[in-house]
This record gives C-alpha cells, structure tokens and sequence, in this order.
C-alpha cells in the first residue's frame, strides 16, 4: 500500500455540465472531512454510497457536490477513494483539485490510479494496458480488442500457457535433484507435444498482431489514379459514409492529414489524401515516388479508372505490378457517362477484383464498402480469437517464442534436465512480463506514462 | 410529472478517463435494468447507492461501469435519475448514450435536466439561471456571483419584497370589496415608505449590474501609447502573471483577439491588444480611430508613457482629454533607464493616477496590479451584496421599478384602490418573471437553450 494519497480530475479537461474529481488512498476520507459538508446529517464512509453537500475552503462554499465513497479493498485502485461530482466549470475543477491538494493530496501522475490499480492486484499488467487502449479507443472493432483483453481474456490465456509448462517444470527440476541417479521424472514426448503446442500458440498469437495493429490505427488504403479520374468525388463519398464518427474523431486525435474512415465499425486511414486532393500525379509516370509511396505504405490499394478510358489495360497491368502483394481493388468510375465501358474479360483473366462504380451518383459504393471490410480478417474478430495490439506483448512473445524453440532443439539432442529447466523458466518469464509478474521498474513508468491523468 | 425519460453525455465532450451519462425521468431504472447486470448480487434500486457491473447490448459487454442511483423527489431534477460512469472513450460514450436511446430515453436538449429541476420545483428560476453561470464560470469573482444566486440569495431577497407586498396587497383588497364605503384599511404612509424602500432595493439591484456584467466578461482595458513605448512588454508581463489559469480561459472560450488576465480573481479584458502587437498607432495622432475606439471601449484606460519623455506633458493631457468618464493610470515606463523623469508636479496637478514602472524588469507591476484591481467597486463583492449578471433580471426589474414609480405617483394623487392594487401587481408579476413564478414558453425556451447539454 501506498503512503500518499492522490488526486486528479478525471473526466475529459475542458468545461462541461459536470466533472469528476478522483481521489484515491489512505487520507482520502479524512480529506473530505476536512472540506465537504453534508446537506442533511453526519458525514459518513459507508462504502458504494453517493452524499449531497458542499465543498467549502476559507469559509466559502465553492460548490455543491454529490461525493461517492469507495472502501479499500473494493474500489478501482483497491485504496480507500472518493469521487467528487462537481459542477463542470473549469475554474470549479480547477478550485476544487486546488482545495483537495492544499488539504493533503498529492496531484496524481497519468495512469497512477491504474498503476495503483495493478500494485494492488486488482489487475495484471496487460490489463492496465487494455484500460488505455480502450480509453482510447475509437472504433468498434478496437472496443472489443480492448474490452476482452482488460476483461482477462488475454491473461487467462498466458495463464493457461503458464500451467501447463509450470506442471513440466516440477518434474525436471525433481530430475535435478537426483541428477546423479540420470532418472527422467518429466516425460520427453509429452513435454514434445506441449512445446508443440505452445508454438502454435503464440505463433498465432503473435500473426495476429499484424490484424490487431490495423484495427487500432486503421488499415491503411491508397487511392490511385489520373487527374479528374474521380478521386476527390469518391473521397467525400467514403468520408460522408459516416461523418458524425469520422469528424469527431479526426478532430480531436489524429493528424490532420490522414482521412479516417469507420465502416461497420473497422478504421480505414486513407493515405495522404490531403495530398490526393490537390496533387496531379498521373498514372502514365507511374514511375514517380509519390504513387509508389502511397503504395508501398497502403495494404490496399484502389485504382481508379475512368469507364471508357481506351489505355485502361495498360494501368492496370502497371499498377497490379507495383501492387504486389497488396490489396488491389480496380474500380471503374463514371460508369453513367458511357455504355459499354470497360473489358471485363480482360480483368477477368488478371484475376483482380474489381466494381463499376460512380462516385458522383453514389453507386455501387456499398459494394465498396463490403469489399473494403472483406479484406479484414473479419473471422477472427468475431470468433473471440485474442488478438495482440500492444507491440510490448508481442516482443515478449516472441522472445518466448524464440525460448520454446532452444526447448524443442535441446529435445530433439537430449540436453541435460538443467539446461531443459532454464529455457522452460526463460519461456514463463517472458509470459510474465506480459502480465507484469516479471517487471523492471522502467517498463512500468512507460506504459503508465501513456495513460491520461485521471485514470 | 414528464413522461419520457431524457439522457445525455453530462461531462466534457471529448476523451478522459472516466465519462458520465445522465438519464432521468420515470423509465430510468427500467432502462437500466435492460442494459445494466451488476457484478454481484441483485440489482435494487436503492437510492443514493451506487453499483459496479457492466453494460452490454445485443450480448456484448460494452463496458465496466458505476452506476450512481437518485429517487425521486431527491436528485437534481426530482425525478427518478442513474448516472453511468463509464471509461472516457469517445466511442464508449456514444455507444453507451445509443443504448440508453435504444431502450426507452430521448436525447436531452441543452439544459432540459435543470429544466426539469425548475419545473419540478426542485430550484426557481433564477437558481436555474445561475446554474448556467456557475458552469461558465471563469474567475473567482463570477464564480462567487453566480454560487450565490444559485444557492437562493438573490432568490430570498425577492421573495422578502414579495411578502412585504403581499400584506398590503391583501389590505387595499379587502378596500375594494368595502369600495362603496370609502374606507382605508392599508396604511397609505406605510406603503410609501415601503414602495420607497423597495425603490431602493430595486435601484441597488439594477446599478449592480455594471459590475456584475464586468465581472461576468472581464472589466475591459485599453493601453495606449506610442511605439515603442513598451506596450507589448507590458503586455506579455501582465499575462504571464497568472499564466495557467488565462491560457486555459483563452484557449477555450475566448475570442483569441482579447486577452484575458485574471487577477485576485477580477478578470481584466485587453482591448484589440492583437492589433497593439503590431500597429504603429502614434500618441501625436491621437484623433485617428484606432486609439479613440479603444479608449470608447474600454472602462480603464493604460497611457504609457516613456521615463524622460520631454512631451509627455502635452500627451498626458491630450489622452486626460479623450478619457474623460474613463478611470486613466498613466504609466511611467522604462524607469531603469532614467535618473530624474516625468514632472511629478505636473500630474499631480492634473490629479491622474500614474505609476512608475519598468515593464521589463517588472518594477511595480504588483502596484499597477492593485490599482487595477482598485478600480472594481471590490466592497460590494466582499459584502455579499447581490450582484445581478443577467440582462433578463435587471429588465424585470426596471419594469418592476416603473410600477413602483406608478404606485408612488398614485399615492401622492389619491389614486383609487384598483388602480394601485393593479400597479402593485404588476410590481409582484415582474419580480416573479426573474424567479419563474409568471413565465412564457418562449422566455423558458430561450433561457434553457443557452445550456449545454447534459446539465
């Protein structure tokens, strides 16, 4: 436990109809006795209850508040914590964090009462880490990443992974005990399978990071084509899909310059649009840096050709060449200006994907959007599969990954019991630093550093 | 009693650690019941608790949250309220506010739960207005204003003139039933001195809405001088006084032409000091418009003057000039840089306050500080006086005071009975508009509609 007791406004900074003050430790009662008096009766800390009164210093009520009283250990951080429920003006939370402070609080660091939260073991350490990513979370899609892992999805699967080698472990190590007698309490071809397993395991946990990555900050999807080809036209479309989502969240934390867009609840971030939207850059010099780093950063890419354009197959080939191994989808626009457009046994047999659309009259953009979320791997976010967001995980993983692999090789040869032990206990280290089992004080003060104040 | 159920995001829009969604009327614990599975136990509305569990829609948990129970009569709008606290994700609020309105509430209209409060007689009208006010509070002294009137200060005093009125009222109907007989029963001398009385009170009242509303907006100040007398120095000095706390009211709801310090809790408004940054506005030409629209604007006028200036004089006296009405400091800057400067004599003769100063090496900008704080009528803020902010108020009771001018001017003529119960009326109907007791629709409409939502 911890001596202090600390302090924040945690409720987004800025004026609103109300805000939240936090308080959390060991004075944080005595501190409100000091400050808040109840409208009706005596003031007492019954736990997971709400009191009406007000917040007086220097004699001057300065507001009237609702109080709700949490009793360690059954409280966010496990301490004893107050939340005060003040009238949303700046000067207010402002006043109020000031007279909280000056009565004993210390103002609090970002993510410490999450940090507390965890010292106290109310969570492990990749669950304080899901806490952030689903404050921060935008997108349906990076929600539910975020909630199953803050909820121990994740932990319970390392915990599983844990078990099981921890069972292997005990018995090579009794084998230690008795090394002179060259006895094998642990049984080689089970411990085989398991190692097997647990391979696979994390390998899969590991892929599933290049999904979970994109799903955080959006898949990243160049747009492609001539001049006056409709660029800017399918780009207000994709973006007034929905508008309301998109602007709130381009406004307050993306750059300005990457257009975000949500379908069905999956970001997509279209690539330099801004730079779209004014550039000239033209197929024929496909050559130029700009296309191909547009490509290079997408993973998928859209050309868009003008229906009727004569040197339409000649594009394509060119960009289904630079496209490699990406996403390619061919979209033909501007297919209510001409009849008979576009060879599609031409596409056909270059196997692309491709849909006749018009941007100006909205057609067919629907299909687009389906196309667009068909290139996610929709089957593992609806499977509940966990998927890794945090590079910090997957670093870890693999590094057990890599551990696993030292036990498989030190099988196949017969490496001695000890040397069997240290690579299996080097495996759930590196699981343990994941949940924060194993921690250095440093990678602490990183991932809390991340947090917003408040939390 | 209101039928539907309102809802709304009651903290700051944007993202923080935790968010407040606020439902209230008679279907919020049904609503809540639909979306809401406690951790543990069963779920009872039990009043001033509070409750952890989650929310989940379609079998999907969208989050972990408190939920903080009021019954009606006894929460904020008298009605039967929950407010979810939730993890401050944009998305997480916006989903959690769906699924309220998915299962029975309506989005809230700006202001519509302190509406409600009104209407359901949980606060008059005025104490709704300061609600408002106490929100958009910036500083100290309009915090206090507003705390004041929303607590019933402002409210108990009308009410005091009320009931005074009432008696008589009473009195001089009963002479109308008795109206063949030409008797008396209200005591004429005592009604004029009780209309003298309330005369009073009202004109106290309405002066003191010249400082409330520079309290409320900042008492605004001009500094005029030539280039390169200092200005911008001074400027920069005055700002960084209270750094914090003006950047954070600058940023977020000014107009980022004005700057706004704060001192001892009075805000100060610095006129067209975007445009001071970069003209080259010259004392000589004073008759151009520039430095004349300042002065006009402004309630306190800055002359800055350089230390050893051989025209200050003629300068001084132009400015005293262009001010009159204004309350004028002359500063005699750049002190450091001179032995013996300005003609003491002189200005004392002109009797205008002045200071000596340097802006740069900040000499007694603490003094300028005073002065300027010096110049608010500071004794009524300290005395707790009613201090009105609000236009509608001191409309009212300008009317208000026009009936009693009315009710003097009849008593002097021997006015009949009717005559002066009617005036008298109309002096207890327009008191009753500031607290709500004679209102329109249209008046309420307006007043609510400058909330923001949520409260």
């Amino acid at each position: 436990m911890f001596n202090d007791t600390i302090a924040a406004i945690a409720t987004s900074p800025g004026s609103g109809a109300i805000a939240v003050i936090r308080l959390s430790g060991k004075e944080s009662f005595n501190i409100v006795k000091k400050i808040f008096t109840p409208k009706k009766g005596k003031l007492e800390f019954k736990a997971y209850t709400i009191r009406f009164g007000t917040i007086s210093s220097d004699n001057q009520v300065v507001d009237e508040v609702l109080i709700s009283i949490f009793k360690s250990p059954n409280s966010y951080t496990g301490e004893d914590s107050v939340e005060i429920s003040c009238h949303g003006s700046l000067f207010i939370q402002q006043k109020i964090l000031n007279i909280v402070i000056k009565n004993g609080a210390r103002l609090a660091n970002p993510g410490e009462f999450t940090q507390r939260a965890y010292l106290n073991g109310k969570m492990d350490l990749s669950q304080a880490e899901a806490v952030a990513d689903l404050i921060a979370s935008e997108s349906a899609s990076a929600h539910k990443i975020a909630m199953q892992q803050m909820r121990g999805g994740f932990s319970s699967e390392l915990q599983e992974l844990r078990s099981r080698l921890l069972s292997f472990i005990s018995l090579i190590e009794l084998e230690l005990d008795f090394s002179e007698e060259d006895v094998e309490f642990a049984d080689r071809k089970a411990l085989k399978n398991l190692i097997s397993d647990i391979q696979k395991h994390i390998s899969k946990l590991i892929n599933s990071f290049e999904l979970g990555n994109v799903i955080k900050n959006g898949i990243p999807v160049a747009i492609v084509g001539e001049p006056n080809v409709g660029k800017s036209t399918l780009l207000n479309v994709l973006l007034n899909e929905d508008k309301a989502i998109v602007s709130d969240i381009a406004g307050t934390t993306r750059d300005a310059v990457e257009d975000i867009i949500s379908i069905n609840g999956i970001l997509f971030r279209l690539i330099d649009t801004a730079g779209i939207r004014n550039t000239n850059d033209v197929v024929e010099s496909l050559g130029i840096e700009r296309t191909m780093n547009k490509i290079k950063k997408a993973d998928i890419v859209l050309l868009l050709i003008k229906a009727g354009d004569l040197d339409s197959k000649q594009k394509i080939s060119e960009i289904k060449e630079k496209a490699r191994g990406k996403h390619l989808i061919v979209l033909i626009n501007k297919i209510d200006t001409v009849k008979n457009d576009v060879d599609d046994e031409f596409i056909n047999n270059e196997k692309i994907q491709y849909i006749k659309i018009s941007a100006k009259y909205k057609i067919n953009i629907d299909k687009l959007n389906q196309l667009l979320i068909d290139t996610v791997n929709y089957s593992s976010l609806n499977k509940n599969d966990t998927i890794l967001t945090n590079s910090r995980h997957v670093e870890a993983l693999q590094k057990a990954y890599e551990a696993s692999l030292r036990v498989s090789q030190g099988l196949e040869t017969g490496i001695s019991s000890d040397f069997l032990a240290q690579d299996i206990r080097e495996i759930l280290q590196y699981i343990g630093v994941i949940t924060g089992e194993f921690t250095v004080d440093e990678v602490l003060g990183n991932i809390f550093a991340n947090f917003c104040i408040g939390k």
